[in-house]
């Protein structure tokens, strides 16, 4: 598993620089302004159609600043967990993240969003490119700790792409609802996670298991994360669904759900363990899952009461999860999943897809009224009937899992190639490795061993 | 004051279920989506009515975001500094919040938001339970360190339901003005929690005296809190204000009174000192009494100016209550105040009830024009005049005391029961007692004693 | 340098309690609500005119708020890198960014915002304040570690002031466009800093050299920082563009730029160590470099394209700057820059103004439509042709540095004298001095020195 050298000195200047570069050229010739975001068209006749109110910013931009908030600070220090890899949690998290955003605006672009050869881009592509995001970084905290930062921006070349394939095939061609991403982005994000992480299976990683855990202050760091996620899910589900209504009322409900799923969390925490203390892992991670369980439902009137109960099974299926689950997935499936992604995303996105192919099999006008067309556009339009929206919602999941497992397969060993720098076994959680690591306080710079790439290359010879 | 076992097993995770299975079945029963969270509701006749940017979201939704940052990072944060309380600070703040929003949003409904015996729900609802939720906070800083999770929940149950009681008595039945809960929240909350605390003071606290204060990066997790808190206060006092000008000036008033008020906090921080040098205590305190001593009278025509003198007044108070009367208040009256929220919250908040009154029986319709309606909706229906506005505005505070107080009594003797887990004595201001707690950094996994159950019983016994 | 006492037990209070009753004086008898804030003007004929959602404050205040959070956290923060200096980081910044609010919306009100004798303040007001305590704060970043809190508030004095006719110089008499500030704001006050940390050059910093550095936690608390200025500058460069397309297209290329800035900063950042190692201090600081290389052209019809690539440019003469750049600027101008405010602010802002005259010089109705006024108020009526506007620009950064250059020589001077407790030599870096600081741990109460001013003294005699 280990490379012979682990230096980013070449590999990892070269593969940022030729990405960008080719994302510049892409720019250059496919990206166009929107109609909402350029001079002349905005302002084009603007007084008798749109006043400046109108302009989609307005409407969408306080929703993009908290996604994009979840994906920098709350991905990023949610997974500063570890004791010895703060900087890399937060570091390689910064660097996807600004990679694959730049990357599913042209992939998303190009498979829904070509208006005579261009990409047209605005808030609304920047939210579904942020969406994109968070499904890799997803995806990262299975190999967190195991991955060099080329391994990454690899895998996220693939992830984002076939990202882009499979929502072009839930919500263009299939017409699925999933504005907050249960199956796209939970399911389909943790799933590829945890291929790759079994096809990068190292049986000799307890030779780094000392690092693999958390220091009181590395647990504080985490929670900031922790926090930021769940205050900011409202923002996450309810950024891109119609105007009015429904953006209110996906904010409320993906409200409720994580204040109930936050309850359940810390009974089932208290609840298996022994001496009923709380384990931090539970409330960083499982108090999250009713964020993701809301995901596709969130947008329909799934009310105040039905999203609490999804919320409330979310987190303790999550928690039960972490204390049962996990070890077994390592154990017998070789399933080495460092942030538990299955317990938050996995699962939890699981269910967020059954709970909205139920609750839009019971969409009716009665409910709805002249607000079924905001939601299910396509209902309205007589090309499907409630109770086939079920059975579609329930054919987008299984497609989904189809695609992160075989995406996940097929890059998985991709990434097995000993050619990207990935850390030794015996040196996995450990900043040192790629980063310039200051001593703990004065007079205590060598406190941690870090190991210069020439050990390296002796350690794992 | 210690019970025979601290142990959460049962108690925790069996409070929880209850309590989150009562919620649900009384939402299932009571709530439903308001007009502009209502599929059918909003678009009936849409058109010829309210656009979608009219929607109740896109005037409130930003404010409601930056309240619900205050609650959950800044109450969550502030706590942090004490040096071994940091999980339970984030974590218990995280808990009962959870919770208090689901029960303030019934609470608060059943007294003020009934429709043909339904609750209606949207956010304004939503910005209204987390207000309530900080009361409960409030109190939380008061006992900080000193009780278990279920004696939380159950001060919570009691505090929300007397806090939607005494705001509907101000707010309904008086007409007072309190937009940003001078009296409903802070002057409610602080004086709730410090009798709270005096009934369950504890004469043999000095035996966890040597936990009970900061370390380094406590006190700077702890600015986290504090400087969230400041900036969003003006979307606090802002949040459920008239749209339009009052949400605008209250905002701003806010944003002069806690620039003053920071600068006399530095002031008064350093003169206290013999040697001048500043105390955290006060930055990450006193620097916010300037949000709560505008939390009645910023919607009104304060002026910068006058919101300045407040806050400088108040950033004074609140050091030399730090300095001078916390310690009377333990040595001589018995009431051990953690967090000191007496100085944050207390003094404040009856400053900026009497500020309100003051600038209550001072609004006329020549400063006010057509907008007096909009900030003293009952002033313009000739219900009051001005005169006797301020004389209510005295009233309502006078009310709220009274309800805080006796509310704090009763609760604090049902909160004296030896069934809830509290801590001993000797385990204070301690996470080990309700967390599984990871060691310092590798190698040092024991650095810090953690009492198991057994042991404390044994001590405590 | 060092003065006969640190003390800041009367210095400190007397400066700030006069300063903040001059300027509540000059708020009570110049500054008066605008008409957005104002209960009367509001409402007078407001049904006729501009309907509530119209007001300034739904178009403007979120993008305030995240301004808000850049100044106050991320500025804040950033600075917590240094391992004893976290207290002085937050503290200080939290002092004269509170002072500098006030003071600039005096000085700004002054020069450009007079009605009839009076200043008018709203939301516009309090993010032009924001963005003059930004300059402040970078030239803080200069001096940081080697300053007294008396110094920074009597630097900020001055440097508001001359901010203020610098800014009215060029947007109101030249009419050069900088919504973001690249001049203004980051090029200001990037020269005026390094000037005053030149003239306040200490030739035996050297004794401190030990407490210059970073710790393990401290370089993640300032990831806080960095993550918060990097997700918020888009707000920043479009908080006071033109309502409608200019706020929506400026926030977009921001976004571009900044997402090309980080993965060229990693790129140089692994290419510039011999090892390959990522370095924090590139990481902390030019990834941002790109939101200030857009911070005049970002409003403009830039496009993605050219967005990435000046940003793209901006990180890598960024990190060229940290690694080669900052230590000849030391050893042989005598410019001890503790935060290496020249690499993020000061060529990234030359480089911004530079784009922002080429841009504008190109600008034309074919491209702009009848957005060019929105943009280029003055070019549409006229007043001067594209050719000439790209000119003027030019013209405007050779006044901001002339301006900086001769306003930090004078301030520098005036902060040379030996009144205001500056710190010897041997005690920069160092919490100690003007703060309580607590132990590490319990136990551990006396871990780092600590200097008493009384040691202080015999010391630096």
């Amino acid at each position: 598993m280990a490379d012979s050298s682990t230096s980013m000195r070449l590999r990892l200047p070269l593969l940022c620089i030729i990405l960008e570069v080719i994302l510049i050229i892409l720019f250059g010739t496919l990206v166009e302004y929107d109609h909402d975001t350029h001079a002349k068209l905005w302002n084009e006749n603007r007084t008798s159609t749109r006043k400046d109110y109108e302009n989609e910013f307005y409407y969408r931009y306080p929703s993009f600043q908290d996604v994009h908030v979840m994906i920098f600070v709350g991905f990023g220090f949610l997974m500063t967990f570890l004791q010895r890899y703060g900087f890399s949690s937060v570091g390689f998290n910064f660097l996807i993240a600004a990679f694959s955003l730049q990357w599913a605006t042209l992939m998303q672009g190009f498979f829904h969003g070509m208006h005579h050869g261009k990409i047209h881009v605005g808030v609304e592509s920047m939210i579904n490119a942020d969406f994109c995001t968070g499904a890799v970084l997803i995806s990262f905290g299975a190999v967190l700790g195991k991955t060099s930062p080329v391994q990454l921006l690899v895998m996220a070349i693939f992830e984002v792409t076939l990202f882009a394939v499979n929502e072009f095939i839930l919500l263009s061609i299939i017409g699925a609802n999933d504005a907050g991403g249960s199956m796209t982005i939970h399911t389909f994000g943790a799933y590829f996670g945890l291929v790759v992480t079994r096809v990068l299976y190292r049986p000799n990683l307890n030779k780094s298991q000392h690092r693999n855990s958390s220091v009181y202050q590395s647990d504080l760091f985490a929670m900031i994360g922790t926090i930021y996620l769940w205050m900011f899910w409202p923002s996450f589900n309810s950024a891109i669904t119609h105007h009015g209504d429904p953006q209110h009322r996906t904010a409320m409900n993906t409200y409720y759900s994580l204040a109930a799923c936050t309850l359940s969390t810390f009974a089932f925490s208290a609840l298996v363990n022994p001496e009923g203390k709380l384990d931090m892992v539970h409330i960083q991670n499982a108090a999250l899952a009713g964020g993701v369980a809301v995901g596709t439902a969130g947008e329909m009137m799934l009310t105040p009461f039905g999203s609490m109960i999804v919320g409330f099974l979310a987190g303790t299926i999550s928690v039960l999860g972490y204390k049962y689950l996990t070890p077994v997935l390592e154990s017998k499936l070789k399933i080495q999943d460092t942030c538990g992604i299955h317990n938050l995303h996995g699962m939890p996105g699981i269910l967020g897809a059954v709970v909205g192919a139920v609750t839009a099999s019971l969409a009716s006008p009665d409910v709805y009224g002249n607000g079924l067309q905001r939601v299910f556009g396509d209902v309205e339009t007589g090309k499907w009937k409630p109770e086939s929206k079920g059975g579609f919602q329930a054919i987008s999941l299984a497609i989904t899992l189809g695609m992160a497992l075989f995406g996940g397969l097929v890059t998985g060993f991709i990434l097995k190639l000993p050619i990207y720098g990935a850390p030794p076994d015996t040196h996995c959680f450990e900043d040192g490795l790629y980063w310039e690591v200051p001593g703990e306080e004065e007079g205590h710079s060598e406190l941690h061993e870090v190991a210069t790439p020439n050990e390296v290359e002796k350690l794992s010879s």
